[in-house]
């Protein structure tokens, strides 16, 4: 058992226990001048860990000498800009940091190394962010929404940051939220939601001091905080009869509500903007494009150092279902390809990682390899909308690191990480993420869900890191000094829990087949077939499948450049999981795996749910091994999980055994 | 254009200048003694109609002549009770009523002949009401519930007697509905929700002062007013332990609150109770049987004359849709003919027409052939939940005049409306029906939903009259003095509206198939299919239909007297329209009509979109003949119906098309 869990706040991947390493040796901490805020929470960690653990700490300007400590963290001229080197000589482990914010991350690596920091000398290890911006967005209304309640997507309560219609008086949870980013890297917020509704709106004006308080609230964590706006602002806040960016009222309104954002907050971060898309206001109804859009924004916030956000998630939402010319996944590139080289410098493009909407499995999004003139970010879903509600085991870290090391671009030598990172040259943007956090006891909801946050934070510092590590790391900062036991137990939980969420759901790439009374949650193969909402399966009595390619279908295959656009259209060489996203196919189509399409459905479903099956027994066996309440939120989560596995797994085989007419060799039972 | 249309409020089928005929008399009201607050009524209708069109009001004790009057409305000990003769005698028109209720009805009665009525000489026309109870049930919500909305199924803005979380003080519109309902013969009104939530189940207790408040302007009128009250009360109001109907102290505390009920308003009508149903408290949980629950209250209420109308609407909600042996038509039957005998003589068991749930068409409910020591009523539903929401022109008098003259018992000679009437002889029960209106301008949302809630209560008291004669009656009321294109325009639209909302939706009996989302409104093929609900249409790619037959079905068939049971389990007798509801068939098999089902499912959702397509037309001829406000309505109404039929049309062929295989013959686009 671990002593982490308080009734109240489970700690997360920083319980005490964690610091012991750390906490037990001798430090000298010595930060230069101007540390700032960031520099004291250094300073605080490393108190809060020698008073715990036994050790000692000694601050200083400059470290003069090494002298008497077993740690020595320190702010250099010569050290890595927002990042750190560590390295262990004569008995002494030495951090060295370019600023306070390097430091802190540099701390951490150091808890995170645990013990073997401290042992035997070794060359620089180097740690710098890969990525300039690693943001997570908040989708959190003040007000609670009618549908989408107060936090949007959100499977963890309610929001850290609002209660009773305003920002909470009491902002200790996002004191805590903070330590955990910061302890990750992660460096922008985003505090409310991108769809913006009347409440939230007021932020940008009545609503900056208690901005201002959240911003205090991030800061020594070296994170930025940025505002969700609405590009109706001016009328909907100003009074002005348009928010057309060409007109000068418009210009001088957002200019001077820049000024007073930056006069309270001078280190604010900037706007995100959902704009045209799903019914939120944008440049379309004044004739202009995104580029206008985005551009007017940031010229309010260059003086001040400021960031646009825009997302590229725009597409027809009131599709007629009967036209299977028109197709959602072509919508992104086709509106945003043609403007690059058009955004100012300071408008980072936010693409969701797949053409679609963060489904369980996409293809990656051809817009990543279409503007290099233009500052891009990735956006991940750390909220699992799409993937369990945060009540199925769904670690996501391992569709992550396949999201950020595909070799997108550049014929196939350049990976979507280098690309949003401007790397090897070229404008840099980032990584960005939709939170997955709540005022629930465990942060998360299922209290295994925190390791996607975490691996969110670190993968969006080091994107080439293997998933399966972090899940690794994860585990031994969460379950410290527990059994052996649990740590096995996880892995077998969560190192493939991805694919096997994939197993039980949508097959091969085609997407949704959710429910859309339960916002997404559970089976519903036609859910979403005869609506507006563009994301169709086109099954019918002979086969299943979306036909996007270049030759006979929607031409979106087209967008990628090669070779994944040869790839992608040929059925020899589509990769199985994505075939049915690309292509139109008979249920006795033969896989790459030798199964026919049918057969594939009607086994990968049920092998699933026998794996969800085995796993509450093993989780059960680590009874009084873990904290009692985690454990029993857990195994509450995955009898859940194993009931709506099996409602997928009965509805999609006696949905395509009733269409295909086709039996499960394996004589199963079909209903 | 009449001029009966307010802005506010609409006088439906009561316009001054409905009573011209009447109102242009010499009127002589005799009303005995003891006349009562409907005998004032009677006076007050006839003076305001009599201000408005010149004539003259004299009012008597007794009528000794008729002499200088052109029509004598009387209550006299030889008229009938509760109704009314008329006759036509020596140029006098007489009406003589057995009491004031039965001269409110004989009025109306003269005001529906119009001019006739003061024709040539005729031997005496007898109006009795064809059933004791006449009852309209609305599912209002004191407090707006979350989901369901302050009216559940209510489709016609908020309710008439609540607002602000309580009922509210300015009761006039519950007047002016009061005198519709009068006029019609409806004689019962429960005034709240039969699903009881926290705030409306206190209307029992601290609300009664609210209760005598709408009884007293009810009264007027000839209509007792009844509540819902919810199972549990024993325990979620009184603080007992217990809810069981064994209990002493339960039964004390029913008693008691009756007690409460009769000292504040004496002619309290009594109770209507939806128990262990879709998840409402019931005696189940207390190891009772309904018999058990109904009589508890019924005795509670006996010293006062009260009655208890217990609902039969009982089924397992929870329902595996992998069991295809359970049959949720079949519940209803099988928790309740066992019970015959039972129960107590103030009880009413009020059973829904059909087996499953108010749908478009079903066959008549079973159990009001299986129950004749029991009071019975049949539940209709004038608010369209499942026939288009007061958006679609949906006429349902053809719909129930079908089920109230339905031959269902005693091999096929004796009606619905008989069973429930308890003639030639038995226990009588009565009609009900959930009501349609709300605080709409119109009343009903769709002004021609109008006619739905006067021909409920015309043939709740007439149930052999001819829906399209109830309709003209209809018109005539509603639309007095108009160009006769209106009358001949809404036959047109209106006389087998039921019929082609039928040929739109759901085929051949087999129900359901609405959107789950929108509550029951618009298609949705599998919204349905693979859910709790019970409600399942099994189609596959060979063929669609519930084997309900006793040879190889669920046996629901086997519920019915003869001859209904054989008519129903022969494929070769079973009505088209009933064919889905009882077999499973092929797509190919061929209706008597001589089409394939396939056909027919391609074919009249085509043809019926054709003709709602072509109401636009018709309708919009009549602009500047009928009131502009109501014109307008309607016209934008039946936009939105043909929006929504095109919808049923398109998804539904397409559905069995992509699931069959087979093409429409016509050619017609499929998508």
């Amino acid at each position: 058992m671990n002593d982490t869990t308080s009734p109240s706040v489970h700690p997360a991947w920083l319980p005490d226990a964690a610091f012991a390493p750390l906490g037990s040796r001798r430090v000298l901490v010595a930060l230069g001048p101007d540390a700032g805020p960031v520099g004291a929470t250094v300073v605080d960690e490393v108190r809060r860990a020698t008073t715990a653990h036994g050790g000692s700490l000694t601050v200083a300007d400059v470290a003069s000498t090494a002298d008497g400590h077993d740690l020595v963290l320190r702010v250099a001229p010569d050290g890595p800009e927002a990042g750190s080197t560590r390295l262990r000589t004569g008995g002494v482990t030495v951090v060295v940091a370019g600023d306070a914010t390097g430091l802190l991350h540099g701390l951490h690596d150091v808890v995170r190394t645990g013990e073997s920091a401290f042992g035997a000398d070794h060359p620089p290890v180097v740690s710098r962010p890969g990525s300039p911006v690693r943001m997570l967005d908040h989708w959190d209304n003040i007000d609670v929404h009618p549908v989408m309640g107060q936090v949007e997507r959100g499977y963890a309560g309610g929001s850290i940051f609002y209660a009773d219609g305003r920002v909470r008086d009491d902002l200790s949870r996002v004191a805590a939220y903070a330590r955990l980013l910061g302890s990750i890297g992660v460096n922008a917020v985003a505090i409310n939601n991108v769809n913006v509704h009347r409440a939230e709106a007021r932020l940008l004006t009545d609503g900056l001091p208690d901005v201002a308080r959240v911003a205090d609230v991030f800061r020594p964590h070296g994170v930025r905080t940025y505002l969700s706006v609405s590009f109706a602002s001016p009328v909907t806040l100003g009074g002005l009869s348009t928010s057309d960016p060409a007109d000068p009222q418009v210009q001088a309104w957002w200019a001077a509500a820049a000024d007073r954002v930056y006069a309270t907050i001078p280190d604010f971060g900037g706007f995100v903007v959902k704009a045209d898309s799903e019914g939120q206001p944008g440049p379309f109804a004044y004739g202009r494009d995104h580029a206008d859009g985005a551009n007017l924004l940031a010229r309010a916030l260059r003086p001040h150092g400021g960031t646009v956000f825009w997302r590229a998630f725009v597409y027809n939402h009131e599709q007629d279902w009967r036209d299977r010319r028109t197709d959602r996944a072509r919508a992104a590139y086709d509106h945003f390809a043609p403007l690059d080289g058009r955004f100012d410098d300071n408008v980072v493009l936010q693409v969701k990682y797949g053409p679609v909407d963060f489904q369980t499995r996409e293809p990656i999004s051809p817009v990543l390899a279409a503007m290099p003139r233009t500052r891009l970010a990735v956006e991940l879903q750390v909220t699992q909308e799409y993937t369990g509600h945060q009540k199925h085991v769904c670690y996501l870290g391992p569709l992550w690191s396949q999201v950020l090391t595909f070799p997108l671009a550049d014929d196939a030598t350049r990976a979507v990480a280098s690309i949003v990172a401007g790397l090897p040259s070229g404008p840099a943007g980032g990584i960005t993420a939709v939170s997955n956090v709540g005022d629930d006891e465990f942060w998360t909801g299922h209290p295994l869900a925190q390791a996607n946050l975490y691996a969110y934070g670190r993968l969006a510092w080091s994107p080439e890191a293997d998933p399966v590590d972090l899940l690794d790391e994860w585990i031994g900062l969460t379950f410290p000094d527990a059994d052996p036991r649990v740590r096995s137990t996880l892995h077998t939980l969560m190192d493939e829990s991805w694919l096997t969420y994939e197993a039980y759901t949508a097959p091969l790439g085609v997407g949704f087949m959710v429910d859309p009374l339960r916002g997404h949650y559970g089976p519903n193969v036609d859910g979403y077939e005869y609506s507006k909402w563009g994301t169709y399966h086109f099954a019918d009595r002979d086969g299943i499948g979306v036909d996007r390619t270049v030759a006979t279908g929607t031409g979106f295959a087209g967008q990628y450049p090669s070779p994944w656009r040869e790839t992608y259209e040929d059925l020899a060489t589509c990769p199985d999981e994505l075939l049915l996203f690309f292509h139109h196919v008979p249920y006795g189509h033969v896989l790459h795996s030798g199964k026919t399409v049918i057969q594939h459905i009607y086994d990968t479903r049920a092998d699933a749910v026998d794996v969800v099956t085995s796993w509450v027994e093993e989780w059960a066996a680590l009874h009084g091994l873990v904290d009692e309440r985690l454990h029993a939120r857990v195994a509450e989560r995955l009898t859940e999980q194993v009931r709506s596995a099996t409602e997928w797994r009965d509805q999609l085989r006696s949905y395509f055994s009733r269409k295909s007419g086709v039996p499960d060799a394996t004589g199963r039972p079909i209903y």
